[in-house]
């Protein structure tokens, strides 16, 4: 039967139809269920009291300034505060090369706006970011994928990649999700060389930069990429656009990361986010300016830190205990996930099924690869279950996974 | 000098160009300036302690899931609450007819996302909402306006404007932004009734209804159409989209409001909300709930009402006094704006420089009219400035306007 909206859906909807995250965020939500699913940061590690402490401050304190709308850049201390602590690692940069978004989602959305017409191709790491592909499908987006390893995309390949006609690049270095792996420094500089000579933009996605648990720190392609373009004093105009959240730092029910490009891209998107939601909300934006500049967020990361690294011993360890031979996964040195493979005549959909009967669960890999592909592959999340919760789901899974060999 | 970014935007941002709200949200930061320009609430009325009770509450009690990611479509109690006051004064509906969104803006963009190709034209008000401009802009809409007097939009011109065929008929009934005007109850039933004849859906922007000053709450448009539409149970199914925002009611810092719609149009609405920042700040949502759950909303509306009752008082009556004979204003029931018009040979956008340099502020009419028109228009807002600001205000712009007819 018709009803009066059932043929006034523009195209956009049609390929939207993919809600792989929100369908899963519900699996994790049944409390039987240890799930490896969902991209969730520990609870155990939100600082309640020190959310406490801001909201009493900023309401007490700039109450009127905090409820009332803000500009759509975003609020200017805010943003002052995230360019002193970059310059702390790297580049300086202005508060003009900043633009604050309502979750890197919505940044992802707003690039996309900008710069995706249908059939635009869009160079990725396959496999890469589903919420990336969920933004940029929207906009009618193709995909050109290159192929990854231990080291992240494999960039004597990104040439081949390059020459086909692309709008843009889209890498995650550190800690990838889905795989976990981390682009090595000489990638990170291949790649900066090669969109230089194609003259191919950069969106460089590092929501998890710094939660690492071993290694050192590699210069963020941004950082890397200022010595190559020319600068306007601590104006950056290079050839990168940057994202960040405090989603993993703070808590991701605050909603609140950002961007960071040359200035004439942040003028763009700003007025691309004044027509899709004004401004981020004002209270939260506040919020994470008060706790942050009291150094509080370079005290807590150890906490988070500490709390995943070891989940991530854990989760590694009763791998190697209960997985059968025939699956091999990644070692992270950061981030929440790694990515397990297993033969290639198992297809992680069908093992997913029986897993939830076992009330365990994991993400198919398949769901990463915007072309095809990964059948045989899982990612699992690290972050969100506690240790005992970690060793009994793996246990649960690795049984799955040995009757589904068998049964092959 | 061409920059690797130059020729990579969509063709969306052609369109995106007027940022005329941004522009005079910048203005209204300079301290000298008095303005009527902006449409913020009076700090004055944020509920402050009550904002302090709720974050403490929130956070102590329900802290590990008032900060991390939540549904698409919104916190479940929240969208209860919502259903649950609507039938008090209206219809019954089901939460599964709510989506909670990022501020009212944020409805309209996915609204645009969701019905808008290039080129499809929009019956509106005229004038009407400048961010709804802002936000369909983007999507390539086009525009058939329909005219108004002081009883909203004139519906007996409504036929004609239908058979040049739209996807939808946007209307602002209650105190509409930017004229103050209010549609009639026999309007409203006009407008459902050619809705309903040329299968036409009607999204109804209903941010200020609650803030009425004088005479008897009128029917919603959505309360209204649901008598013409069959029902599943609670579960609305009929032709129009409801929009509504705790903005105006609690603070606009939160950018917390809601769509209702048929069911149908939510899952797809959830779709686009998905892609587009995942959900609103889970913070801000447990905010909202705290805080309306006890009531604490509806009494606090009486403080909002008597304020800004006030301050249109003496708007209107030192409009009285100190505007010329030649300019006539409406005289709003509710809501946060009255319309002034001047002879038609002034031009709203030359006063308002005059006026700017005589430190008062206001928006020049033609911004809200998509086909042109209304160059001798202005929005005066009421609700921000105090009593004595007000005064000084409209005798500093009355003024300006005596010396601008004088010249002409």
């Amino acid at each position: 039967m018709l009803t009066p909206w059932e043929d006034r859906y523009s195209f956009r909807t049609k390929r939207m139809g993919s809600s792989v995250i929100r369908e899963l965020l519900k699996i994790t939500q049944k409390p039987e269920i240890i799930s490896f699913a969902g991209g969730l940061p520990a609870p155990e590690v939100f600082p309640l009291e020190e959310f406490q402490r801001a909201c009493s401050v900023v309401l007490k304190e700039q109450g009127a300034q905090a409820l009332q709308y803000g500009t759509t850049e975003g609020f200017l201390a805010l943003r002052e505060m995230i360019a002193e602590n970059i310059a702390r690692y790297a580049i300086e940069i202005s508060p003009d090369n900043i633009m604050i978004t309502s979750g890197s989602q919505q940044a992802l959305d707003l690039i996309g706006r900008l710069f995706i017409n249908r059939g635009d191709r869009i160079l990725v790491e396959s496999p890469t970011y589903l919420g990336a592909l969920q933004a940029w499908n929207a906009y009618g987006a193709e995909y050109v994928s290159v192929s990854m390893d231990e080291d992240g995309m494999e960039t004597d390949k990104l040439e081949k990649a390059l020459r086909s006609g692309v709008k843009f690049i889209y890498v995650l270095p550190n800690f990838q999700n889905p795989t976990g792996a981390t682009l090595s420094l000489e990638r990170r500089h291949n790649l900066i060389k090669f969109a230089d000579n194609y003259g191919v933009p950069i969106v460089e996605d590092d929501p998890y930069g710094q939660l690492r648990y071993e290694g050192n720190h590699i210069r963020t392609i941004l950082d890397l990429d200022s010595e190559f373009h020319k600068r306007n004093g601590d104006i950056y105009s290079g050839n990168v656009i940057y994202m960040s959240t405090y989603s993993k730092l703070l808590a991701p029910g605050l909603r609140v990361a950002w961007v960071i490009a040359p200035q004439e891209v942040i003028r763009k998107l700003v007025n691309a986010k004044q027509a899709a939601d004004l401004h981020t909300a004002t209270l939260n934006q506040f919020i994470a300016h008060e706790i942050g500049k009291t150094g509080f967020i370079d005290r807590h990361v150890h906490t988070i830190r500490k709390t995943y690294m070891e989940r991530r011993e854990i989760m590694l360890e009763t791998m190697t205990e209960y997985f059968p031979a025939e699956v091999s996964w990644t070692h992270p040195k950061g981030g929440m996930f790694l990515w397990g493979i297993m033969p290639e005549n198992l297809d992680a959909a069908e093992v997913l099924k029986v897993a939830i009967e076992r009330n365990v669960a994991f993400v198919p890999g398949f769901a990463f690869h915007p072309n095809g592909g990964g059948n045989n592959t899982m990612r699992l999340n690290f972050s969100f279950c506690d240790p005992d919760a970690i060793r009994e789901g793996i246990h649960r899974l690795g049984t799955v996974l040995k009757e589904q060999i068998a049964r092959k």
